[in-house]
């Protein structure tokens, strides 16, 4: 065909636009390109570069000084292109999407199968879904939930689609907790005595996706938890567990895709959770994993009975996988130990490890029964003697010095940072703590500044039932900025009581 | 509050980018703002400026030319805060969106009311809601289809959430073609004998979305069409109809909202086109409107059970709102007309007024049908002869007479431009045509310029069961640049056999 007519090329702009993994495209509306292709603003494009594709959402500019025969790309387009400033950039429309089809008969009723899950989560994980069609598949299986076989597909789907860890020996152990509990940071804590006991942990963790914290946030103040694979092999070899950010890991890649417009739609289906929670684990080639479920008016599973149905089709469906799974029901009423926030809760792991005097109980008992299952499903303990071995870790310093070789392994051992700024919140009245706002509190050691500044966050000074006088403090706020501090203070004035102290008893 | 926690502002920077109707907002990645309201790439933010206020999409820079205490604006937020350069624009984090929670219980499976759909449409025609949740919304209605009394509901709350036209006298009639049909453009002509014949007939019409040339870009060429409420009520007024662009109506300005997800999707569920169709008609202040619904293969009503299903439904949801529905089911085997795109079909249409010899059969017949009916359920026909004197107007000169007039009233008949360039694609073998296809048709249409170049499209020089000769033109390409003609051309012949000929007799 005439030479003008072979896909018509650009030369790369770098825009420095941020737009987390969307790919962006900003062509001149006069632009040759989209008129002869037919693109318009927010048309799909397809960039080409150096023998590497990636599908684009398409602006237009009518900025004069933006170069005729140019392309701009945002960082996550510029960076899967692997282009230079200047580079030739192929712009075409996308091919089309056939797993979309897959999609529109499920969004009519029909189930789907194996191959379909395959197809779709392949041109997911491709980047190749709209916002528009991740929306659409996942409302299609909330309207018409996952049955237990799609359940499977859909969980195989996304395990196939990202890299798989396989360990040397027989049990490999994890846990995980089905979130919405602040400060429930017992997974340090759970590898460090595991470990020490001979088991194989390689904890892969996230970052925060809502949360003031994620463990990967709070092992980062204390250690480098961005390892390549090569290095987290090395460390599980030597010290039999890990502490890292599976980020770099590229486990279950849909599931992080999935988690942005679940988010943003504020729906979480069982079905698509279950699938989120064993892809990951599969992925990072675990075969016994202990789930840890905290129920409670502010956690995310606010009965007994959504619990133990949640924990029957999570067996179920980990059966399918050779997985085999402990759930254990634990009291999500309130957070678990004093910190919320990178730091502070780093702090508290560590005053566990270290059996401070001061240490905070709940997350040492929690920290204890977690481990104790972990024990027992891995074979280092015999069925009932899991958390007396647990106990028997901490206290003798075993699990604080299989910590910190697991620490220096991954590249040293470091003091969690202080925050420049701390303000006490005082009770406003004298009474009994009757309740704590989980969600809130969260939302206030985010004003703060966590999980971005790693000190940021909130100290409780009270728990449940706790009597407390007129001005005591409730909880500490901690802040790098004091701008950060005064916004939270305004916050927790403005929302209300969040920790709610009464004259009733509790 | 203390000063430093009043919303933050930041002052307007025009970006020149154009993104549609989607308002976006640029900031720096360590913009004091951003880290105070806790916001990151993608995130949904509030502009307001002068006591407006609009939500956008917020993508972040790191771009060093890009000035501290900046917001970048998209041309859609630029022109909705109704700013100029530096002027300051507060930035917050955008109102709980309380309809969601409608929509998350219709994914769920419960039916909505009227007040749901108000709240729901009147949030979306604020621009509120996100793609995925305009593509949750549409998908959740597709799963679990909308019945009766939610399409009247969702119908309602589309009409009242835009202007709705009033008109003196009791009869007033419409007309529209449930789409898929290339160059069916029937409507000037139908309004021509209508308004001839004493009805009041003030049609609006939209311009294409995913065709070559929708009746709006087709008038443009003959007429303007861009005419505000006044002018439209006095062209109307004198001339018992007109022929105007919707766009600037603000009908049932959800419909064009939910259009660009449906297509994005390739959805379109029959409670949504009914609630289209039908709030576009009542908002214009129709109560008597004649469907046009084209069967075949390859337009969108593809059996005979479909459509009359399709006319059921319409008829039955149109009677709640004192609407009286004509269906009409027509040949939608191939297209009609010769031309396909604007000027070319405003061409067959003037043909056709003018009752020249080579005037386009098909688009006669088919608009006499539909003029015949509308005559009829206007009630300026008896029943049975509304074609008859249809005709009579055509023959005449009184349509194209009422036709010019209308044109005069809304600024002057003009020429229908010429292309530059036209070019034959001829027919590989001797033979007939066997078959058309009027979606990759269509496709040809627009990449060779059609509907941004009023004068490109495609004109065919042939019907089905036609008998061609190997050589013989089959059907000609118009555009506006040789690029786009080439463009075209290679389309044509990779594509295989748009017009298909065949040794055996049709």
């Amino acid at each position: 065909m005439p030479a003008h007519l072979q896909a018509p090329r650009l030369r790369a702009l770098r825009m420095h636009l941020h737009a987390q993994h969307q790919p962006i495209a900003v062509m001149r509306t006069d632009c040759h390109v989209c008129h002869a292709e037919g693109l318009g603003a927010r048309s799909q494009v397809l960039l080409s570069a150096g023998g590497r594709d990636v599908q684009a959402l398409l602006y237009q500019t009518d900025d004069p000084h933006f170069a005729p025969g140019r392309v701009g790309l945002s960082e996550a387009a510029w960076k899967a292109l692997g282009v230079g400033d200047g580079d030739e950039v192929q712009v075409r429309h996308p091919p089309l999407l056939t797993s979309l089809a897959r999609v529109r008969q499920r969004i009519h009723g029909l189930r789907l199968d194996a191959g379909d899950f395959q197809a779709i989560v392949r041109d997911i994980v491709g980047r190749r879904y709209t916002d528009v069609h991740l929306a659409a598949f996942l409302t299609a299986t909330a309207a018409l939930p996952l049955d237990e076989a799609e359940t499977v597909a859909l969980t195989r789907a996304m395990v196939d689609a990202g890299e798989r860890l396989h360990w040397n020996g027989a049990v490999v152990v994890d846990k995980h907790c089905v979130g919405g509990l602040p400060g429930n940071r017992t997974t340090p804590i759970v590898v460090a005595i595991a470990a020490a006991n001979g088991l194989v942990m390689p904890k892969t963790s996230s970052r925060a996706i809502t949360s003031p914290a994620g463990t990967a946030d709070t092992m980062a103040t204390l250690a480098p938890v961005e390892l390549d694979l090569a290095t987290l092999r090395r460390v599980v070899e030597r010290e039999g567990g890990c502490l890292a950010w599976g980020g770099a890991m590229h486990l279950s890649p849909a599931d992080d895709i999935f988690v942005r417009i679940e988010r943003e739609l504020d729906i979480d289906t069982e079905g698509q959770l279950i699938a989120s929670v064993l892809s990951k684990k599969i992925a990072a080639g675990a075969n016994r994993v202990v789930i840890d479920i905290p129920i409670g008016p502010t956690a995310k599973v606010r009965s007994q009975e959504a619990a133990h149905h949640l924990a029957a089709r999570l067996t179920a469906t980990a059966a399918h996988f050779d997985l085999t799974l402990r759930c254990l029901f634990t009291d999500g009423s309130q957070p678990v130990g004093r910190g919320i926030g990178p730091a502070l809760e780093a702090r508290d792991v560590l005053a566990v490890l270290g059996n401070a005097i001061d240490a905070p109980v709940d997350l040492r008992d929690r920290a204890i029964a977690v481990a104790g299952a972990v024990l027992e499903l891995g074979g280092a303990a015999a069925d009932g003697d899991g958390q007396r071995l647990a106990g028997d870790t901490l206290a003798s310093g075993r699990a604080l010095e299989r910590f910190r070789r697991i620490c220096v392994a991954q590249g040293g051992l470091r003091e969690p940072p202080r925050a420049a700024y701390v303000q006490a919140l005082p009770a406003a009245r004298d009474g009994h703590v009757v309740g704590i706002d989980n969600r809130r509190l969260s939302r206030l050691a985010k004003l703060a500044g966590a999980p971005e500044s790693p000190a940021a966050g909130v100290e409780l000074a009270t728990r449940l039932g706790d009597r407390v006088v007129r001005g005591q403090a409730l909880l500490y706020l901690h802040a790098q900025s004091p701008g950060e501090l005064a916004y939270a203070l305004d916050y927790a004035r403005q929302s209300g009581d969040i920790v709610r102290v009464d004259e009733a008893p509790a």
